[in-house]
């Protein structure tokens, strides 16, 4: 076994042959980013993180593990997937499972009262991996959250705003899915469920994405105990969706909901939200929907989960995908969050109200993939220096290639040479491949102080032989040509 | 306990509480990031990610933990420090220990033969913290390797010049101690040290930076079983430290030294890297030091190691700072690396040399902050847009400040507003600061279909009033005052 390698390290040093059945991969569920891949994936935090910063966002970083205690009795029924550190003497840690409690429990130990944070950070869960979907054990979230007292609800207006946003910047279409705590909890407390299943029976209705109304009936009733006319009850509630001034209309009209008080709570808020988003141009991206429950324990107000919407397909388009292939359609939520006014507090005295949302930024990536965002090609490199020369003599100028990307260097040019000490010209300009310049050295040329510096993207291979170049003006002169 | 905390999530549930002894912090030798720790550091990552892109970098990031096996037999004694993560089923995995064991394992996997990569991330050692030193149980590393086969010592001065350009863009000035692991091991074996024994005791002479002579001896002899006459003979040699020619030549002068033929391929490769070192101006600052073994066991080549080496004191100045106050003379080395071969072949058969620098991010950043550079003040947000009104009818204009942020959003331009329905015009101009400009919004001009602009970093408070813009060409007139 593996369990005691830690102890006979002279043996592991005088064996560095790998094991018969080592396998060489890495954990289930994780994977590494190199290439396009991670090209698009820089992208994809530089556009986030642009809008987070145009909305006053500032970064904070947390460790990747933390105590075991603070990340208990958090995540309600998910606590399982919680990925924990060997006891190897010291302190309880576990992995982080999202970007939230640590947020909160920063907030905790500091004196801010007031903040627009934004993290973006990889997070872990010990689920089932579905890579084809973007749902992996190691994966990322990209959050801002903002803490403090305000006004009601302008925070949480400005929230869906920065979705609003983001998705704009990355050119998918969405629709944001709203709802209140306070509305879902009264409308359960006037269906008729007890105050003690509450959590539980929320955790139900969100699953109604994944499953039809008759499976999660069937889970409230016979797994959790609910009267089958109560569950009868909430179903006919929770399947209205709709902008947000029609379902505050339907509850209205409604003869038992307006009577309880987190329902008029709720309902207010949603009214004030109504407003800001007509001014910060959000009405037309929401969905007020019944059914949105979000499984997570601290949601206190509202509740918020994006969906990708795919532009509608013309009629007459008749090479409409299947929706099996369309990883839109696969993936789930891109985004969610809400509010959250007791996190903090559960860790002492300092209440801090907070809301925020956490963008499932491997999804996005799995969709922007999909639709073939990851062929950029960007150039690495500026310049290609080569030695050409020939006869018994041509030691390969290597030295000398050498100096002149010091030069390049010192300008802040991104420069290459081969590492061969003789090379050919050919093998040059195949490791030049994709470089817009090359500067060519000659022993004649360098006797004059000179060099050929010529352009390498024209398909015109050798045939031109580029221009003479004085050394001293060598980096002024590949600037102009870069511009 | 909380060992089966997963199991009973229902009561966690309901018992919202903080335990009575909870702890609010970060798990022992972590921290979080945040203001201007958070800013240094991020000026520190794109510092050194722009040198790295210079010399034809690629990112690849990996995930953090791996198969516990593919840690094993790495690290030597330094095993114990791996964190290691509970078994709950399924793979066996550990913490990253470092990014080379990684990028190791990504190069057996994938088909690449040739490849610059670079990786800025974090790893995991169960040390005993020191805070002060910029010693963690989590902190980043900063890698920069090159793999592949490639003329002798080439692929080595880069990486020798990169690290001059990463110091000198950060204005640290640097010595780089150099060895070769094939020197090393000649003259251990010349000095009569047995062939099983020679990685026991390089990891002796490698705690020389930190202990004297004689104790190093002392384990040497008393725990490690070396005759005491050997243990003198490589007290002799590893004493000498200079310029590369230099150590060239006295152990070229050794009677016994030149016959061994691993001393003789070791000084072949120093001989060359002299001639590349001199080209890419990197001479004036490596120092070749035969005291110099590095820890691991994967290195086959050169060593080396970087030390900050502040400036030097004029005689005149009499506010010496004790060396116990100056963090540069407590953090020890500040970047290391070297040159590995058989790391990758460990893994199966495919062998891909490697040559690779690691930079200590965390030492660095515990230099430069004493040097006083967490110091800058970024600017967050361009502009903050304000309501101005009084009597009993004035609302806030708090819809209207909305919509003018939205507006200037929407230009890309960063935005904020207080989240107060009706704020006093005070408290704005408080939330204001730092901020360069402000918009001002009062009903009658709003009527007219103009807002006030206005620069609020002169110190004139509200006696300047701004200038009225249209706010149809406000995003404009921001622009250009922000130029």
């Amino acid at each position: 076994t593996m369990a005691d390698n830690t102890k006979d390290t002279k043996e592991d040093i005088k064996a560095p042959k790998p094991a018969a059945n080592l396998q060489i991969k890495t954990p289930k569920g994780t994977r590494d980013w190199h290439g396009p891949d991670m090209l698009l994936r820089e992208q994809l935090f530089q556009t986030v993180s642009d809008v987070f910063k145009r909305h006053g966002g500032t970064p904070l970083d947390t460790p990747v593990f933390e105590l075991r205690e603070i990340l208990a009795g958090k995540y309600g029924e998910d606590s399982k997937l919680i990925y924990d550190l060997q006891d190897q003497g010291g302190e309880l840690c576990s992995l982080r499972y999202d970007l939230t409690v640590p947020f909160a429990r920063w907030l905790a130990m500091t004196s801010t009262q007031q903040v627009k944070r934004y993290h973006i950070a990889k997070v872990y869960r010990r689920d089932q991996p579905a890579i084809a979907r973007g749902r992996m054990r190691e994966f990322h979230q990209c959050d801002f959250d903002i803490a403090g007292v305000y006004d009601p609800m302008i925070p949480d207006a400005e929230i869906l705003r920065i979705i609003v946003e983001v998705f704009d910047a990355l050119k998918l279409g969405i629709t944001i899915k709203l709802n209140h705590r306070k509305i879902l909890d009264g409308l359960f407390a006037v269906a008729g469920v007890p105050a003690e299943k509450i959590r539980t029976i929320s955790s139900a209705v969100d699953k109604l994405d994944k499953m039809p109304w008759a499976d999660v009936k069937k889970e409230m009733v016979e797994e959790k105990g609910l009267p089958e006319e109560v569950a009868d009850k909430i179903g006919v509630y929770v399947q209205n969706a709709g902008n947000i001034t029609d379902i505050i209309n339907y509850i209205k009209a409604d003869a038992d909901l307006p009577t309880n008080d987190d329902i008029k709570a709720g309902i207010h808020d949603m009214e004030l939200l109504a407003a800001y988003l007509d001014a910060l141009e959000v009405t037309d991206k929401v969905s007020f929907d019944l059914s949105l429950a979000r499984g997570l324990d601290y949601y206190t107000g509202l509740i918020f989960e994006v969906i990708n919407k795919p532009e509608p397909v013309a009629d007459g388009d008749k090479k409409k995908k299947s929706k099996k292939d369309d990883p839109a359609s696969q993936v789930g939520s891109i985004a969610a969050g809400g509010r959250y006014d007791n996190l903090v507090g559960m860790y002492g005295k300092k209440q801090i109200p907070c809301v925020g949302i956490s963008f499932g930024i491997d999804r996005i990536f799995t969709i922007l993939k999909a639709r073939g965002e990851n062929d950029i090609k960007k150039r690495e490199v500026d310049v290609f220096v080569m030695a050409f020369g020939g006869g018994k003599d041509f030691d390969g100028l290597l030295v000398e290639r050498m100096k002149i990307a010091r030069q390049l260097w010192n300008a802040g040019i991104r420069a290459e040479y081969m590492a061969k000490a003789k090379p050919k010209l050919q093998a040059q300009f195949k490791a030049a491949e994709g470089t817009p310049l090359g500067v060519i050295l000659g022993e004649e040329e360098l006797k004059a102080g000179q060099v050929r510096l010529k352009k390498l993207d024209q398909g015109q291979g050798q045939k031109d032989e580029g221009n003479l170049v004085p050394i001293d003006d060598l980096a002024d002169e590949v600037k102009k040509l870069l511009l």
